[in-house]
């Protein structure tokens, strides 16, 4: 870790899209790490489940990791996200957690409030370090999957893009990504511009985007990358709707634990770890 | 059509996977047309359905593109495949046709046998044309699955590989793509050995394959075209059962109608067609 956080001039904080059905300890163990380990102040955002439980749910999973100094943030409707409480408790906090749910509702309540712009730019300029689980990962990019349909190969109209929480650019999030057969939407979301990356989280698996755009991998499952900056040719634009689309060029990686890829460069690369136990 | 035929020096025959559930009237139509026209001589194989009616429900549809020369060839047991009448009609048709059901009864009834090895010199020396349709798709190949789950992302013991018919090796064909969602195990069956591509073919949706290993689409969906030739990786040797295997650095293009792609170089264009649409 350490080599990552002080690798370069960035202090952006990491930047975690878990996939869901967090199962594997060191998904929240190694946020809780690089939080700054027992004493990390971690806010949990339980926004997009709207049920009451989910945020004490998951003050007990931080705290059987020995984190205690949690908090959860009840922000329930957008006259909650300028108050001074919750702006100050983001203020103070190394890590912000958002809970699955319905991403929709992540957008629709935070959305373009204060605390939305806090915990930007706080990851941007002040290394806070943001996690989401489900739909909470699929919120944390500047274009977000809001909805779409089932199966592998990419359709017209397949896909609902909107804004995000915009931590980065550079990168798509589909989240349950084998366990509800995502590729198709994924695909089509590229396939309008190739500039971004899209990574589709399995679920119990974490990609940790580092400060500096590399991305590792914990949990049991596979994070699946898409890299369309080679496309040479996308029909999204005259597609019929409904019409499977053509995308030729594109790039993938299937990273698990001890791969890595970086955002930066596009490139995937064996670590040290599964070099190890080879 | 003819450029392609008359492009090279081969006398191999177009070998056309196709990814079941016939409706557009394209596919049976392109292969007709390939195989001379209405005047075609084809040899139907029902050997995959074990049903009776399998042979004629085919013979119907190419009667209603106007041909009328075909054969149903009953072969249900081992013995049935050196039977001189059968080797007769394969030795004099221009076309022969697989049906779907299950490839494993191909595999079982038709490997090693005098027909077999007869259909396979006559595509590759003497412009035998060859088409099957899901699991007859799935036979065509040198490298044949033979099962797996379902699900996008690659797994260890995911899929069960075979010897097919062995018309080419260059490519492993998975079929009802779309629909059965088998992305990985298909990338499950290429980590192995980055050699072969992977064409997962959709429903109502060929992959002509050209005698240059030239590949052109017809049908409504899409062809997956996964191509390992650029792997640095593959963690399909130290994986544990049922893990995750990690897959760094392949290539992939979703093909539509009016795109296309070549087995020997490795790329994909866009053909006339669909920039005439544009």
């Amino acid at each position: 870790m350490a080599s990552h956080l002080s690798s370069g001039p960035s202090t952006r904080g990491w930047i975690v899209p878990i996939g869901g059905r967090i199962e594997s300890r060191e998904l929240l163990d190694r946020f809780v790490e690089l939080c700054g380990g027992r004493n990390a102040a971690i806010a949990i955002i339980p926004t997009a489940s709207g049920e009451s439980d989910t945020g004490p749910w998951y003050q007990d999973k931080f705290r059987a990791l020995g984190c205690t100094r949690t908090k959860v943030l009840p922000l329930d409707r957008r006259s909650d996200c300028d108050d001074e409480d919750w702006l100050s408790l983001v203020s103070e906090a190394d890590g912000v957690f958002f809970t699955g749910g319905n991403q929709g509702r992540l957008g629709t309540v935070l959305g373009g409030t204060p605390i939305a712009e806090l915990i930007q730019r706080r990851n941007r300029e002040d290394g806070l370090h943001v996690a989401g689980t489900s739909a909470g990962a699929a919120y944390l990019c500047e274009h977000m999957i809001a909805g779409g349909a089932e199966g592998p190969t990419p359709h017209s109209k397949m896909v609902t893009l909107c804004a995000g929480l915009g931590l980065t650019n550079r990168a798509i999030i589909d989240q349950h990504f084998t366990q509800r057969n995502r590729l198709g939407r994924l695909l089509s979301a590229l396939s309008y511009n190739p500039f971004c990356v899209g990574l589709g989280v399995d679920e119990d698996t974490g990609a940790f985007i580092a400060p500096d755009d590399s991305i590792e991998i914990e949990g049991s499952g596979a994070v699946t990358v898409i890299d369309p900056s080679g496309v040479e040719f996308s029909s999204i634009d005259s597609a019929r709707a409904h019409e499977p689309v053509a995308i030729l060029g594109l790039a993938m990686h299937i990273l698990t634990r001890g791969t890595a890829f970086r955002l930066d460069t596009r490139e995937a690369h064996v670590t040290e770890t599964l070099a190890v136990r080879r």
